[in-house]
């Protein structure tokens, strides 16, 4: 009874039901402590105290017909304002509150961008290892997702790849720096090869081919390491942000869009993407939190925590002879099985309560995502149990 | 640069923004206290206090990893459950959390139903006159949306024309009850009716049409007047709900989904719609607000204030003569326009400071829709205006 593009999607559910339902049983059996579970991506740092304060001033400050009320469907003018200010003392770029467009997180600002800019056939570009929603996201609008075999040495894109999977189809190409599941920040380098490359395809195509940057762990990075602001390289670049992970309101569902001026015909994709926001049936980001992000625009999280779990985590795992990729940024690590089929793998590690997520998840198998947005304790209760799956596999 | 869909919707875009401009241009002018902005459907109740309590009280007693993490994209389960108990309390049902998806608003509850539902080249019939964004929601997914013509002498839905346009292609019926833009509620017997003519296509399709109930409206309704519960009449029946007018938090974009265990193949269509929900990249409804739910359900704003301006607005211009729908719910009063074309009519009032919005962007011309959810000086303030206008018209 229900759309058939909604059958194979139901049929898909059942597996990460099945894994989440594992996860309670385990929990059930030996109490939540004594499961490491390292599948969810759900921030465990709390939101700053600024936004409990940024909340009950407005409530206090602000007419509640204001806090609550619709606005432009783009979002608060000032909130907007906000937003373009912040990236502006950040990137020395100069966008104002017109290219910006509020968003319901992340996953609103990728379909809203699809949506405005993808007919149905055209080829959308990523690069594997790959958030699999994107698939979900391009098939919403017809289109097709063209995914990049992943560079296992780097786990930067494979670019000699990407170079020969680029055509006259191509409408977009989605990256996400930092990366999920890797934890890799895109490089200068990397970012000034794509651009070449695409300058070159959008030349011979004769029309835009948008780089969509997918930045939802922009603000994790460790070591000092720079995030590339990706508008600087390649004129046709349509930002999608969220306050999920920064501020650890992952709940909220609160974002934004950046289309800058240089953006090929950026008045009728800026208006497209407003009216996408409305035609979708969001009509606008949550009133309230749209004023708490004016507020506390430049606060951050405690980013500290996840870069002290990162280090314990890969040097315990390092240690035990497991190969993984030092996360750059966001707050995974990405690991190779010690054996080829990686689900074999997960299933061993349940024997320890350890969950991961297989990367075949991830259109990359062989390798397994570890989600370090845990506590302390629980990286550290999980080291015993990760030395047995090293002993076990031989390391 | 845009896609092809996209392009009709900008197109169409610039004539709101007219409008929308022309409105701030004689506020401008005039100020804001001289122009009698009925155009707009944006309520200017205050929500209840109890609001602002509950929000504070979650502040202080929950952890701030619950109020904004992810949860289930369905939503938590306490505020679905304490949604079902709300519903069966009042109209003798039993539906449990698991009948409950939280929506992103009324307008992401469409969009998820269709997006459950709808094939490419299926059609969905609703009644003129309607809320535009019906079109837009249905062609997202490719659907077709065929309209009934008004029946003009009651504005309940006109079912002689709507069982001529039932086919083997009809997958879905939109009715919204208190009615926007006439303020009309169905009526049993009409419901009864409607039930019947959509069992007999349904049996004659060999496969189930469902019945989409929009309801953003059902708590405003006056005089005692009763708003029928449409799943207890025909089986098939999906809801869409808001909290948007009930609790005035239109901003906020809180809603949810019902669909019983009586609909046709239930478990498939739960999971299917809580999978839209994230597919299309709303992943949930916002967790902040779910949890004011939870705690507020059974809180309405002011609905007497709505009802006064309604008497007033009324009484007032059918003393002057002019030939309106006395609004049984919702905050619209729709009247006929004294000449047939009701833009012209729209533009006259102009003179007078006062706005409207033309049949025509209700797909039913000679008529104009007044949205009285504005302060009761307002109402007062319009009738100077109303009055010449009438002299004007030889009423």
């Amino acid at each position: 009874m229900i759309a058939e593009k909604m059958k194979p999607l139901v049929a898909n559910n059942s597996a990460v039901r099945e894994m989440f339902e594992e996860g309670a049983r385990l929990k059930g059996i030996y109490g939540d402590e004594n499961v490491y579970d390292f599948s969810l991506g759900n921030p465990n740092v709390a939101p700053p105290q600024a936004i409990m304060n940024a909340i009950i001033d407005i409530l206090n400050e602000e007419p509640a017909n204001r806090v609550h009320g619709y606005m432009s469907n783009a979002g608060f003018e000032t909130t907007r304002y906000a937003v373009a200010e912040s990236l502006n003392r950040r990137f020395g770029t100069s966008y104002t509150e017109h290219n910006i467009i509020m968003s319901v997180g992340a996953g609103s600002a990728l379909n809203v961008i699809l949506k405005t800019i993808l007919n149905p056939g055209e080829e959308v570009i990523t690069f594997a290892p790959y958030f699999l929603e994107y698939g979900g996201y391009v098939r919403n609008y017809d289109g097709e997702l063209v995914v990049v075999p992943a560079d296992t040495e780097t786990f930067q894109p494979n670019l000699d790849a990407f170079e020969e999977l680029l055509s006259e189809k191509t409408r977009a190409v989605i990256i996400n720096t930092p990366h999920n599941p890797t934890g890799v920040i895109y490089s200068d380098e990397t970012l000034k090869r794509l651009t070449r490359i695409l300058l070159k395809q959008e030349a011979e195509n004769g029309s835009p081919i948008f780089l969509i940057s997918d930045e939802p762990y922009r603000e994790l990075a460790y070591d000092g390491a720079v995030v590339p602001w990706v508008p600087d390289y390649y004129k046709d670049t349509i930002v999608g942000y969220s306050f999920s992970k920064s501020l650890s309101l992952p709940g909220e569902r609160i974002g934004y869009i950046v289309i800058p001026n240089q953006v090929e015909d950026h008045e009728n994709v800026i208006t497209a993407a407003t009216i996408a926001t409305r035609v979708m049936g969001m009509v606008n980001a949550p009133s309230l939190m749209q004023l708490v992000i004016e507020r506390c625009i430049d606060e951050k999280c405690d980013i500290a925590f996840y870069e002290n779990n990162r280090n314990q985590l890969y040097n315990g795992l390092t240690g035990f002879g497991f190969e993984c990729v030092k996360p750059e940024g966001a707050f995974y690590l990405w690991m190779k099985s010690p054996v080829p089929d990686e689900k074999e793998f997960v299933e061993a590690a349940k024997e320890f309560n350890i969950l991961m997520v297989p990367g075949s998840s991830f259109a990359c198998p062989g390798y397994v995502r570890l989600a370090y947005c845990v506590s302390f304790e629980t990286i550290m209760s999980s080291m015993e149990g990760f030395g047995k799956l090293a002993e076990k596999y031989g390391l």
